[in-house]
């Protein structure tokens, strides 16, 4: 393990000296390469679940991402708690200015232009990950409305000339999020994930695991062999 | 139409010489009588696309209460537009405290009480309406956050001891907040209708028509004979 920390920090000084982020961003080519893939693996983590602790999808998220970070050392984790810092709901406003719809001539406010900047910086997360392990668990017959206020930002920024997610593995935790106790409950499920995966083919990510629980996790982490 | 109009006032001076609210309140068997039940109709008409007049659905739902008021010259209607005035997303705190779970020895913060106040407000609104006009269009894939920040609301409300609301008749408009122009929507569609309909059976709200667009119209208000 020693040795592989040596060549780690090789690897960490080159890309420094050659600016390797650059090459990186311009040549998406390099996640080609399994251990330069698996040493800039960027994994972004979202939990949506208001129940806290009590939530299991929650639980299921991060022990996905232990996994992955204890399976490559040197993976960034992004994350957000979409319950806890929560995305205000998209204005009609805001859908159109995401949407290039905006009425160019009309001024906007301060907080119209914060909220579109805000909405950018998200798609930019969703854009700069190579792993998305989203909490979205079935709550009250759906999506939570947090879950839903950050898919509006994605998806109204899509369009139809938006190039496919090929890079991007999504991890769906559909995982409860408090118990129902419903007959139906199967059903429910398979609806509220088709509608999931349908949203995330829209934004051009093909390659989607569903764990719906800890057991799950180990078949919907062997991402190469799933893609 | 003069001879109505005079019947109208006689039956309202002895409504308040009877003080017949409150004999209605605690006995629904008035319904029962198709006359006394159009007069005091309560319609609770509801709207959540944030595409405000490019929504189809809020033009289905206006026709639709526009249909019911001028068949029903007494009844009153409660118009909530929830992309307007959105709720919060409900956090786990309030959720804890509208269904009940709430710690009774942690105090509440005055902002946590005036939220449960208000849930409870709107479950009340709820419980009043003899018809429900939802507007609950497929946007982005499910439904509006606005509108499930609403529905979290009356279902953390809901238990298992709740009573059948036999007498509410939903009028679920689920005609589209915008375009989405996509192959798979009609499947798309019935896991979102199927997802509704789940969640106010679990409100006891068996009545339900669903009305996809102006053309719907019409046979959703036979409410009796649909009954």
């Amino acid at each position: 393990m020693e040795s592989f920390g040596i060549l780690v920090r090789i690897i960490n000084s080159l890309t420094i000296y050659f600016n390797l982020e650059k090459i990186v961003a311009i040549n998406p080519l390099w996640k080609r390469f399994p251990i330069v893939y698996a040493l800039f693996m960027n994994i972004l983590h979202i939990d949506s679940c208001a129940l806290g602790d009590n939530s299991v999808s929650r639980q299921v998220t991060s022990a996905t991402v232990a996994a992955l970070t204890e399976a490559n050392a040197q993976a960034t984790v992004l994350y957000r708690d979409l319950a806890a810092s929560p995305l205000s709901h998209a204005s009609g406003p805001l859908l159109q200015v995401i949407s290039q719809r905006w009425d160019a001539d009309i001024p906007m406010n301060a907080e119209l232009r914060a909220e579109a900047l805000q909405s950018a910086s998200l798609a930019q997360e969703f854009q700069d990950a190579d792993v998305v392990v989203l909490g979205a668990p079935l709550h009250n017959f759906s999506v939570p409305s947090t879950l839903k206020a950050w898919m509006d930002r994605l998806l109204e920024l899509q369009t139809t000339s938006s190039k496919p997610r090929d890079d991007l593995h999504l991890l769906l935790v559909t995982s409860g999020c408090g118990v129902m106790g419903l007959a139906s409950v199967d059903e429910l499920m398979n609806n509220h994930e088709n509608q999931l995966k349908a949203a995330f083919q829209f934004l051009g990510v093909s390659r989607v695991n569903v764990v719906r629980g800890l057991a799950d996790v180990p078949q919907a982490l062997r991402l190469r062999s799933a893609a």
